[in-house]
């Protein structure tokens, strides 16, 4: 059990910490949420990454929380959550009398909505205020769930909730050092949330821990059919995917290079059985299909505020509605039969190993605010549906789908071969001791 | 141009007809309203299919588009939509502030939101106040989308909203009289309904008219990459498809039969190129499929409810967010995978034919309104993610994905030959002309 005390203070600790401590009582829900804003005082005016928190809300539902029972509780009573925004001027001043299926779904089991965090403009534009990276202010958090990864990567809240339609939950989990999960597709409902391609869209998970992930695996009851037991490192054989994006020189930057050998190296040295992996050339134009399924999706799924309030509609999305690209339906259907006919080709692939690395980003993230990264080593996975995971400081790491509880596991291996051991790119954080990060 | 008059009142005119007056200003949107609504006095207590309406709201808003100037009515202009409820204890009195984005599109052209028409709990049960058939009140109008079905078909409403995630559109419509489309899977953004399963979920259209389809496909931007250009039915090449369900004799009533011949009569009598086709085997589960893919991704889409309100959450979604038909990931995949091989081949098939004739249902509607008649015609359509649509008085017809608009213009010359040479199950309808059945 760890020790909460002046050095770790509770919003130092995961969820997984934290709530251990909630549940039986030991630390109040109140304790946790005033070392949280305490936090989000300290470290809000550098990071800029919250659209909207109201410190009464959160203080009257901790005391709520702490009035349960503690035979009552649930399994994820008192853990502060940062929800993604949609940060459209069309909705501006409006809040949705019921919540969004995923923000019912860990409301009913005792999780503390904190507030909401920055994005760009539905996720899909590079409109709005832009956050900060915590780890530097000159760079970009990543996006499009920018606000969520910085601050659940900075200590302003333990657990963050994104989108990722290309590479928007996954990105900034590399540019914030924090774990990031794009679970497979419709695992978890998406029901309420703004949508940009039906197709790809999934509600993506932050947190700074693995055990977090699990944790809310269970919230959302994310099972394989049959549930991974732990291995150590050395009885795993983990592939390691460049993916066919590294076959363009421009993709890869001297920092990745650099991090991902060191990464192939840790996991040799600790013994994992590494194996590289290319995939079949036939997995070559799938990055291009996934965004053309996106391109052609925002085509119906802006339709609506493009007619009804026009004015306020971002150009970004009226290239869509209007097919400026000139997609076809044609395209269209082309891109959803080459995913459909990869999915299970990259399953069966998949199947032959514990897990299998591959880059999350181009490197790291990068300086300026206008841009948020790239999400180019994203998109294929996003397209084959499979869960995805960023783990902390160096890459990502990807399986057949609906193996998510597997992939949490190896993460947690992997993770501890990573730790300590940045990828050479992580800075110290204002306020937070250096054995955190 | 449609006259208006003691036989002909607003209510019974279809929404072409009605838009073509009033955006001219020759009829008023408020007499088009209160048409409808006198209809709907005379019509409610026999067919009970609307579970929301208000009368001074409805009133307030035609006047309010009769103020709008001539030259910016929009292509919906004044016309009644009744859009499919969720009827659901859990959001019972919740009223939310924002349109779906299906409401919303269709309001900003012009339409005028009726009411909200009666539905089996969240399309998915067989809980809720039973609307009655239109044309013999001891029958079910079908499901899920009963109340849109039977208020469309009993001209008590111009356009009707409803959703499919296996039958639930095409059903209502062939048991009450009307076309009823399913488009292309996603052509329609689905944002703000209530989920059941992700990969069918579709919004379907209820209407009087084959161009009253075209009116809201193109309120919708569905187009096909070529746009079709009209022809006679004897320059038609139409498959007779009984499809893999019609092997199993217990799923083919007399009734089906004996409309399924007359149709395939009429037509090759008219001139058309009539041909059978039979699909290849590797279709048969597909029925199946949908129906797994429908059980597991409710597991996800009730887990809000079920955890947030079990005491009102319905035993129906009880049994599949607990899983208690045993379904693996597996077969999850499995369904997924069968079907994203199929829609390809599906669509190579459909491209060799103007339009697929194929049952819309197992016969005419039930005596009885406990049950809503069976689906099992639809499953495979809706996994195919095809458009469908149903002809009224006869059966439904098919085509490849995003051939929509061809769909529309083969189903408006299918129905000028099945016109007035009902399918054996058409009664009078009180207060109608029989010409307009």
């Amino acid at each position: 059990m760890i020790a909460v005390g002046d050095t770790i203070k509770p919003c130092f600790l995961t969820a997984s910490q934290a709530v251990a401590l909630m549940r039986s009582g030991e630390m109040s829900v109140e304790e946790m949420a005033r070392s949280t804003l305490e936090r989000i005082d300290q470290r809000d005016a550098a990071v800029q990454g919250w659209a909207y928190l109201s410190r009464e809300l959160i203080i009257k539902r901790a005391k709520e929380l702490d009035a349960v029972p503690t035979d009552k509780r649930g399994p994820l009573h008192g853990v502060p959550v940062a929800v993604k925004d949609h940060n459209s001027p069309i909705y501006k001043d409006h809040a949705p009398e019921i919540d969004a299926a995923c923000i019912m779904t860990l409301r009913a089991q005792g999780a503390l909505i904190f507030g909401k965090a920055t994005t760009t403009e539905f996720a899909a534009t590079t409109r709005g205020h832009p956050a900060r990276n915590p780890y530097d202010p000159e760079r970009t958090p990543g996006g499009s769930s920018s606000g969520s990864g910085a601050v659940v990567g900075d200590f302003q809240c333990t657990i963050g909730l994104g989108t990722q339609t290309i590479g928007s939950t996954i990105r900034p989990g590399s540019f914030n050092n924090i774990f990031a999960m794009k679970p497979t597709w419709n695992a978890i409902s998406r029901e309420g949330l703004k949508m940009l391609a039906a197709s790809l869209d999934t509600l993506g998970l932050y947190a700074r821990s693995a055990d977090d992930l699990e944790l809310l695996c269970d919230g959302f009851r994310i099972f394989d059919d049959e549930m991974p037991v732990s291995k150590p490192i050395n009885a795993m054989r983990i592939a390691i995917c460049k993916s066919p994006i590294w076959k363009d020189a421009q993709n890869v930057s001297p920092s990745l290079k650099k991090v991902w050998q060191q990464a192939v190296d840790l996991l040799t040295k600790a013994g994992a059985d590494v194996v590289e992996l290319e995939l079949p050339s036939d997995f070559d134009p799938a990055f291009n299909a996934a965004r053309t399924v996106m391109w052609i999706e925002a085509r119906s799924a802006f339709l609506n505020d493009y007619l009804n309030t026009p004015d306020l509609c971002n150009d970004e999305f009226k290239v869509h509605v209007e097919n400026r690209k000139g997609l076809s339906r044609k395209d269209q259907l082309d891109a959803y039969n080459l995913l459909g006919d990869l999915r299970p080709k990259f399953d069966l692939v998949a199947g032959g190993y514990d897990a299998i690395l591959t880059p999350s980003t181009t490197g790291e993230a990068p300086v300026g605010l206008d841009a948020t990264g790239s999400a180019i080593f994203c998109g294929l996975w996003t397209g084959l549906h499979v869960p995805v995971i960023n783990v902390p400081g160096f890459v990502g790491e990807v399986t057949g789908r609906y193996k998510d509880r597997q992939l949490v596991s190896v993460a947690k291996e992997v993770a501890k071969v990573f730790h300590r051991a940045h990828g050479g790119h992580i800075r110290p954080l204002p306020g937070v001791p250096q054995t955190l990060l």
